[in-house]
């Protein structure tokens, strides 16, 4: 590519300690922080085998906190480093991948968490946007906390981190119809707690190869129970689940939609339809395609309008820009993925760009 | 095509009623069938929406037993109608789908399925080869059964229904072992227990879509477990989930074998070349395809040699061998998928064809 590229990034996990939050969190909830010692409930058996644990290893301060938690840090190896001029915040804690129940605690901790994401993060940087943080267990208070962070104009998500449940039961229609009302993207992201078919297997590698399953579930649950109908202008991202399940995906839904659709009678488009309007994908991890392979993808996929760059910052398995598409492949595809469509499935993102210079306020 | 084309049909269920396997059934057991009405539980919430429920409505013999119970209707249906010269009976009930325990039990009702399925279908059908339908949650009887019944020359594969277990555990090698001793291929097949990512979702349209997932479970959970490294000459085939899903699960089966082998250090060959070496797929329910959408799939799977004709008669979503692949589709690859692959899988299903005419013992 002839000029440096524009790069969206739409994931990028920054992360706090837990202690970090108690400013923003009502003291009667302290103590369960500072003397009880609550820590988010770990639900996968994996020690995970890689040399920094879940991060790459390069991406921790060396002060004991962890990757994610250095502004400074994610300037240099991700934003200067690879000249990307918008990136989107996608957390890390999520009420919403832990066990219901303390519906209360966790509600005000993804309040904590927002207030404490935009003074640390979109306040320092410019280049940054966020994901409003929300306990999905508590649909009518999230939709409550996505109204309060919305008036944030540099939020240009909700996240809905997958637990054990698929998202398009009524219970959470509250959250669509509050995204929808804000121009919000839903983005979907797996966790710890999301378990693919059969369960979590043996070995971390099974459960890894196996985790684009729950994209393909939430994305089926949504479809299937009719979210999109009902909120037509919604979109959602599936993130870190990558994209080549995606035709097999839309074949199937199809074919079982064509059969079967007169259980679900509200689903009045096709699946693939729907897909191509309404769902977005995150490129990380991208899998090794040859140009020609890749451009095959696209061509099964009806549009080249769905995938969208991210990198997965600071994670081990983080995807670099310069190398996630293959060698050859089209410049003018390449723009798509790098910028283009990320720039048009988020409403509240601006497609124009602060004066150089002016990127770190 | 000119010529009539040869069928090989690798999905066909045979159905018994309960009161037809007290016959082969030890005595102790009758009771709990005859007079305490054991049924196989069912772990599935939805009314199935079809007109014949998991049946195809015309299958019914019209005297009140079930799809699958008649040889008689399943010549005329199937066999006949089509001129399958060799079909392999997969069965319906498994004690692998159900709860474990009372181990004692399931493992003699499979014995006495497989006595009735030799006396009842292949004794009197010559097209009709069978599969051993064992307990894998007693894997050492299980193992056992394998080498009882393999000594029937028409018996070509060991069946597997899902239930919520990967089967790569070494719990089950026991019957990985007897089945490569035999060449026996291992068929594996949903079942109403088998959950998908997220669980059982909502809408039977939602599962049914998402069944490929746990066909995909297995294929990681064997491959990852080093099953085809300790059994290389084992051959298993995945019945009733299509087979778009697997360049998909190929590209990023390797991607993550590549990053995080050091995990599973007995795993020496590509995920891609092990499914290449090890597995195969029936085609049904074959998704609506382009000659050209086709070629690209079977392209993108780096072999023509994996997908075999199943039509999983009697269900409701029966696939007609003489619509299941695309107008235009070539001729020699077809008859690979009708045949030649089937016989190059199952070591004991014959190349040669017994003399016309003489089909019907």
């Amino acid at each position: 590519m002839s000029a440096a590229p524009r790069y969206v990034d739409t994931d990028v996990h920054e992360r706090a300690e837990l202690e970090d939050l108690l400013p923003y969190l009502p003291s009667v909830w302290h103590k369960y922080i500072t003397e009880y010692g609550w820590t988010p409930e770990r639900m996968n058996p994996y020690a995970q085998p890689t040399a920094g644990g879940l991060d790459r290893a390069d991406a921790k301060p060396g002060d004991g906190r962890p990757a994610g938690s250095s502004l400074e840090l994610l300037r240099e190896q991700l934003l200067d480093e690879f000249g990307i001029q918008q990136a989107i915040l996608t957390g890390w804690l999520s009420a919403t991948a832990l066990q219901e129940g303390w519906t209360e605690f966790k509600t005000a901790l993804m309040s904590a968490y927002n207030d404490w994401q935009v003074e640390n993060w979109l306040q320092r940087e410019e280049r940054l946007y966020g994901s409003i943080q929300i306990n999905a267990w508590d649909p009518e208070a999230a939709a409550r906390e996505i109204d309060r962070m919305a008036e944030h104009p540099r939020m240009v998500q909700v996240m809905l981190y997958i637990g054990g449940e698929p998202f398009g039961s009524p219970r959470y229609h509250p959250i669509f119809a509050a995204a929808e009302r804000h121009g919000l993207v839903i983005g979907i992201h797996h966790s710890e707690s999301s378990a693919p078919a059969l369960g979590r297997h043996r070995y971390y590698a099974e459960w890894h190869t196996l985790i684009s399953q729950v994209c393909m579930a939430q994305a089926v649950s949504l479809i299937f129970n009719g979210v999109f109908e009902k909120f037509p202008d919604l979109k959602a991202i599936l993130i870190e689940g990558g994209f080549s399940y995606v035709p097999h995906l839309m074949w199937r839904a199809d074919q079982q939609w064509r059969e079967l659709r007169h259980e679900v009678p509200w689903c009045k488009r096709q699946p693939s339809r729907v897909i191509r309007e309404n769902l977005r994908f995150a490129s990380q991890p991208i899998e090794e395609f040859t140009s020609a392979g890749l451009l095959t993808l696209l061509d099964q996929m009806g549009s080249d309008e769905l995938v969208c760059l991210s990198t997965d910052y600071p994670h081990w398995d983080f995807d670099s820009p310069e190398q996630s598409l293959p060698i050859g492949f089209p410049d003018e595809l390449a723009r798509k993925i790098f910028s283009e469509n990320a720039l048009a499935t988020y409403a509240r993102l601006p497609a124009e760009l602060p004066l150089a210079g002016g990127a770190r306020a």
